[in-house]
């Protein structure tokens, strides 16, 4: 382990420890450097760069996954979201403005995996 | 005209709005309500609400259409974005991070329309 | 309610009455709004327009649905196809036609979805 | 040249015979097959089903094309729909609702792409 | 039954036999022309190609269905893979190249696919 | 530079140097990491593995860019894959085969797009 894994380490205890954990555990006995990938390129090399705080790199990547389509990986950065402070409402808010850029089918996907995730933390009702 | 339609435009004229003088020139011999859709959804339906600011926004945005490799208008909201009070470093990272959902070649064609915005504007060299 | 969410409440009577009442109960506790948009943007401003009749506009959304891969709306627009007076037939032979545009794999799994619905409504077998 | 390719050229003759002629050319010294799988698959074995008419079918390849954003494609299939008897103004409705499915950005590429095939043809403005 | 189908069933049973009787089955009475095409069009005409064997072309068939996203196809083209020689290792290695170009969401929804081929077939751990 | 760095830059070498360098060049001003991530994940971590040779890689690679439309970075790879030995027969093979998973369009786009590198070093027409 090097610093690049234990500086990735570091961003993935503060947004989402369990995520990581699961990957580890799932491809342990296929593929041990998926999970150490995950680690070391996106948390160590994206999420520790300066000039956009987490909050709003959390959102942005609710954005994309939500454009994706990529609901188990959308699921697991609500999560992340919520764990470094954004409410329930701005989540909302942001899978909403999807609908513009990829209509409704995804956003509604999107929209319903986002429910799963606070009636799981008990958030529901979302309010303003 | 009714409510809708200048609510939605009173925000593209902060956000953007020689991009929507373009869609209803563009289209007025052919599809005239595809520029009215786009002022009343969502400018007047999305971008107007609570709970995330524009530049929130604008940055979510920028993140889709990165994601969905939708050049053109990934272009108008780089403008849009600059015209909210994004900063080209703000715009740059987001655009970084997205390779970790998309991969590098729909990053690398982002990021090289993103500099052809940021050249016509003078912006470039991004500094921090 | 103003006569946008009525207008678009009397196509959807007619296209798929169950479906947008699911989407308002799924959705009343996280994103009320979802529901009228879906209302007063598709099915106000587009599915009430002139030029191309229902179960025409109704194929079609069978085709992009299937090329985007989007099975939970791919099987609310069966149903919505069924609604507006297409034949099973018809909706087949469009999601097969799909196969030149977007592959097997895509066309396979909008045929399992078509087939669930028609499983549902004893409209099985297809015949011609 | 068997039954398969014959059958397949003689829809393409009533559909879009300059666009295979093309496929043709362009390929000959690189995958000269691809042009015969073409004629064989799509038009041989899809178009002259039974149940669904030519009108139809080139509307919901509008319909996929412009999903998938494969403007070169809807160009060409632009062009097959007028051949065959659909309106300008049945085109463009049928563009303007995929804005439902999948978003304004495509929509507004795909609408773009259709401009380009009517003033080409000489069919703008387009009426009701 | 004519000799493009026996030519298609005739690589089939190498790559695959079980996955054209469940297509076969599925669809007889909703759209028997569909496994027949899947007969006639990739395996006849594509996977009995010279210039390129059978491993090769599998594992370019995995690394293709992995950046589409399509699950159920690539679990049974991780077993076409396994059915013509490819190791687990191989498999496991063309999917992890693929987050290059796609990014880590659907690069680990295509792990967990394989793994539960691998796990059904117990070849689990994989090995170099 | 560490030795991460250095090892994806000796597999650059033989794959493509042109283009990696056309990444540093064009990036420099706006994101000069974009370059470095190139360098130092997809070539350092993925092409450098064992258990699949470069050959092999390349053409998986034609295979995902051909599936996601990533015309620019297909033409690099097509360069990449020759670079490494790979013959425009084999290319071709790959590209045609892609028509049964994503269907005509995209394979066509990813077939010009090769047709414009053989063409750039004199390699047509592809033979046996």
């Amino acid at each position: 382990m090097d610093d690049r894994f234990e500086k990735g380490m570091s961003i993935l205890k503060i947004t989402n420890p369990d995520n990581i954990e699961n990957i580890f555990e799932k491809f342990e006995d296929i593929a041990p450097d998926l999970g150490r990938f995950v680690v070391e390129f996106p948390y160590s090399e994206l999420y520790t760069r300066d000039g956009v705080d987490l909050k709003t790199r959390e959102l942005c990547t609710v954005a994309s996954l939500t454009t994706l389509g990529a609901i188990p990986e959308l699921k697991s950065h609500v999560e992340g979201a919520l764990n470094v402070g954004c409410t329930p409402k701005e989540i909302v808010e942001i899978i909403l403005q999807m609908s513009a850029y990829i209509g409704f089918p995804r956003t509604i996907e999107a929209m319903s995996a986002a429910k799963d995730i606070f009636k799981q933390k008990d958030l529901l009702p979302v309010t303003d």
